[in-house]
């Protein structure tokens, strides 16, 4: 595996394994990498003829109050597990690289980015969106492969994707989870013994949710009531939202009538949790 | 020359060529051709192994009560001037096809688009910057040629390339004008007889003011009052702005110490033009 820190390199070992008619698969990350990554890294070796990873802890996707010093970041761990995973190429830029002074463009997918985390996190999907449009011009993958943990970051990137032109295949991986349910996370590191039992409410709330769904219940109302009562159960956690929402415009639905993503945030200690499942509101 | 209309046609034909190593040249237009854009093409044609020209009418770049309707067409003499000036690719896409519906995707450069035009017309320099990251998109240029005359698109394009890592080299290719000066413009079908005299006073004031600097003037609200009374000689001609600026930051200059530019915005009837020149302090 080679590792890559200048733009202008990563532009033209891309531009040659694209010449040469290698297919090139693609996973961004922030790093501190857990199995969850590892498995979007699998999959992303066996959709190219080519693997590149980034790592990269993109500041301008964090809010000012949140926290972007406090990331956690392990590099020589990291290198050691994608080199393991079959990696080609981790691109490991720094920040000044990517942002140099003066900089001022940014990329943005109006309404998408606004519901569910984006009312929470102002600015947040601006950043995600800015910094994956330069790493797709910086790697030019044919694929990338991203974790459906994040349901709202997939949805929006699909459609920049798509509304820019960008001729890139958008992969979401299903979570990743614990044994016990917890969606995997970089964030779970921030969580002491108690607070990692408490961070169990949330999939424990979407199984709920999906049993009340098999059991007939359309009512996107009594579904959130009974994942809020679940959340409300453990002292440790708080709610920040819950919602029902269209699968693609993420707008709120009130009866569950197709598919719709139950999508849900919640603060244990210092970490904020996110987690979602697929709701399917027609039988059979 | 060949016409594409399709999206994915236009990237399978630059793919093809950039793996072939040809060095594909770009200009971007929005039809209606003068002989200013036929010198950005030919000398794109100079630039490149391969010219892309296209024809797009941007609706994102017109505000509500702007000319996007009115805006003069004729694709049928733009075609055979372009086939003339050596044009390898005429990409002609259709509105439905850079917007489909549930479009929601936007790229701003900050500060840059808000001072001068961007005053006047809020979202124009966001439509033109979204638009053109799709047009690179499609046509993988490795060079795109853009007439000055634009002298604040051209610095926020510029800037734009660069956040966004698109590895495009810009060329600023100096304002085409008339034999009596008037810069060249689309828009100069609009003019009458009489305004088409009127509209004389914005070249004329900038030579006033680049006399101005040559005699030692350096204090921009002189020359910024030289202008406007230039410019209100005419009857028919309506000043929107004139400002010396930072011919990077485009940021007002009070003092010309170094290079500044001076750029000015005159309606007249029912055309909004648009000029600028280089002043330069230093001597020799």
């Amino acid at each position: 595996m080679r590792v890559i820190a200048r733009i202008k390199e990563m532009q033209e070992w891309s531009e040659r394994e694209r010449c040469a008619g290698k297919r090139i698969a693609f996973v961004p990350t922030m790093g501190f990498l857990h199995d969850g990554h590892l498995e979007l890294v699998r999959d992303g070796r066996k959709r190219g003829d080519r693997l590149v990873v980034s790592i990269f802890v993109n500041p301008t996707q964090f809010g000012p109050q949140e926290d972007f010093a406090a990331y956690p970041r392990d590099f020589e761990r990291d290198r050691k597990l994608l080199d393991q995973a079959g990696t080609d190429i981790l691109f490991y830029p720094a920040s000044s690289e990517m942002y140099p002074d003066g900089y001022r463009t940014y990329v943005e997918v109006e309404k998408l980015s606004h519901f569910l985390c984006g009312a929470f996190r102002p600015g947040h999907f601006r950043g995600v969106t800015t910094v994956l449009v330069k790493l797709f011009s910086i790697v030019r993958p044919h694929v990338v492969v991203l974790g459906a943990k994040d349901y709202q970051q997939l949805r929006i990137v699909c459609r920049m994707v798509e509304d820019l032109n960008l001729a890139i295949e958008v992969v979401g991986y299903p979570t990743v989870r614990e044994e016990d349910g917890l969606a995997m996370s970089s964030r779970n590191a921030y969580l002491n013994q108690e607070e990692r039992r408490a961070a169990l409410s949330l999939s424990r709330s979407l199984k709920k949710a999906e049993s009340l769904v098999l059991e007939g219940e359309r009512e996107s109302r009594r579904i959130v009531e009974a994942v809020r009562s679940e959340i409300d159960k453990e002292p440790l956690a708080r709610l920040e939202y819950v919602q029902v929402c269209n699968p693609e415009s993420l707008e709120e639905v009130e009866r569950i009538d197709g598919n719709a993503v139950l999508a849900l945030a919640v603060r244990v200690g210092r970490a904020r949790l996110i987690d979602n499942t697929l709701l399917k509101g027609r039988r059979g």
